[in-house]
């Protein structure tokens, strides 16, 4: 059981500041992510396209944005749960709550705040009838952990950044890449097109387009993908390759998933709390912030995320430090002092005489 | 007549955001401020202090932090009434206010947004009889044009970082510069204080200690300051120093000032406003934003300036285009389009067949 004052369902810009926030009033937080990394839809779908709506940054780039607040909040130590995601809620005898992953993995903490963004992205799945049986053994729709696929043989199958970065990266991982695509042409930032094309022509990447996996198989694992492919007269073929692995990088949607099933009141696909105060849900110590809220007047910003967390782990503080009074102390004054010991301060003025 | 879309009084970090995300739903403004410089108190009081909590910021001059909030708003080409205080308001018949400043400078808009801080920061004044009779008549508490004093003689008097700053500034630019302090000891960065010690020892800055200035001679113009000096039996000698200046520099002190009686709902020297939709206080059409609003749950941060000026700009929008629907695009998807004709956007995806 991992235990901690604010259980952060999320990992995205809003759940990793209030990690920081509630550093601030010593909450310790820990985190759960579907995604194998934090930092949400700025890591995952778009790490390299830049935001102009970032307080003080005329410009950064979504995955420079999580880098950052990851840097942040570092001090206080959060724990990841990642590549998990929040399945089952159950409240306490003594008012805390216990979540629990698909993957069984137990938290248990006083408070909650689901900072879950648009839901937990799902991946985009081929029309493979089969395709289910073969998950987790041989076809990864995410990309988790790159080291599985070293010296492997991997099937990419996609036509944007997703499927173009992959077959850059494993080319020099896996033993054989080959990518697969229904047209020819690609839609991706220039360099990596470029990229692949360059890695095609060294041949180490082997490019199959217009083509489509249309089956798989395998004794309990992948051993082979069906292969039907167009020729430019429009004349099909259908053939097995062998491969290790099947990783179709089609997208992902967002859906707001097991939370939707926790008994909070749902509005448009969105949680209903209580902006006027703290950001809490109908259920007293679990609250929403972020993109996965509503509230009269709601914006989907980065930016309200920011300030909706702050405003939540003063209620958090509350309730966790029932009676007890905390004094808002500025950074600038106070300094920040880690939980691992380090501490941030302004340069102190001195007091000295001149001669 | 200045005329505008939205008036914001107060150019600290809120009131300069504010701008930005005005310029997002094509609004213009122009911001008020009693400082000769925008940035508040971040650039007047603290500007080489680090803010610890601005998100993904782990540590930002307040000076720099000025810096960017202008870099990200000058697309949007905000006016500036600098040096001045907002001191009256009438409501006009079609419903639009009119601001006049302390100097007459009269500004139009059917939308005003109080960014005001701690209010507007009122210099501390030394307690000498006839210093009010000498005001910008040689005596300045606040330097707004460092050119004025080139070739002129100055008196600073003070024991903070400001006194040391501007001694050390203006020991280029005047004749003589004379530092008073009633201690020996200056309070300041360690910096400061040995390039005063440095300055002095070369003849470039001339140092009375401890000693004040308990009065001014001159006639309709400031001709030389009464000095009490004291030695270190404590027998105090007085005589007059020929200056063209006298500066104190003695901290400043925020008031709420003029807008006090704007006929607005006062609760704890703040200005009471509807959170729970739009920041909108008891006069519709004024907003209050940032430090000097207040609501249940209130946090006095700078981040949450930044989600109550985003929220208030969409409430602003709907008072100065009714019934028009404004819908919500991100900067990464929709890119900025600057008033200045400067366009801001993500890379273009290419759409490219690999050969």
């Amino acid at each position: 059981m991992i235990k901690t004052d604010i259980l952060i369902i999320g990992a995205g810009p809003t759940g990793l500041f209030t990690v920081f926030e509630a550093g601030l009033l010593k909450l310790k937080c820990h985190l759960i992510d579907a995604l194998p990394q934090p930092g949400g839809q700025c890591s995952e779908i778009y790490p390299k396209k830049p935001i102009y709506d970032i307080p003080a940054y005329p410009e950064i780039l979504a995955g420079d944005l999580t880098d950052k607040l990851l840097e942040q909040c570092k001090q206080f130590e959060p724990g990841f749960t990642l590549g998990e995601r929040a399945e089952t809620i159950e409240k306490q005898e003594d008012g805390s709550f216990i979540v629990t992953t698909n993957k069984g993995t137990k938290h248990q903490a006083p408070v909650v705040a689901i900072a879950g963004g648009l839901g937990s992205f799902e991946p985009r799945k081929p029309l493979i009838h089969n395709i289910t049986s073969f998950e987790d053994k041989g076809v990864e729709y995410i990309i988790k952990d790159p080291e599985i696929y070293r010296n492997k043989r991997v099937v990419i199958a996609g036509g944007g950044d997703s499927a173009l970065d992959w077959s850059i990266f494993l080319s020099d991982v896996a033993s054989e890449v080959t990518l697969i695509h229904r047209r020819n042409e690609f839609r991706g930032h220039l360099d990596s097109v470029e990229k692949v094309q360059e890695l095609k022509n060294k041949g180490k990447i082997n490019l199959i387009t217009p083509a489509e996996v249309t089956g798989i198989v395998g004794d309990h694992k992948v051993d082979g993908v069906v292969i039907k492919e167009s020729d430019n007269i429009h004349i099909d073929k259908e053939y097995v390759l062998e491969t290790d692995h099947f990783i179709p990088l089609f997208g992902l949607s967002p859906k707001l998933g097991p939370i939707a099933n926790w008994g909070l009141e749902i509005e448009k696909n969105a949680i209903k709390v209580n902006n006027a105060l703290d950001y809490q849900t109908n259920i007293p110590g679990i609250f929403a912030i972020g993109d996965v809220n509503t509230y009269p007047g709601k914006l989907k910003l980065i930016l309200c995320g920011f300030h909706e967390a702050t405003l939540m782990c003063q209620a958090a503080y509350q309730i966790i430090n029932p009676g007890k009074k905390y004094v808002l102390k500025y950074t600038t004054v106070s300094g920040i002092d880690g939980f691992d010991g380090t501490r941030k301060e302004a340069p102190k003025a001195v007091v000295k005489s001149i001669q």
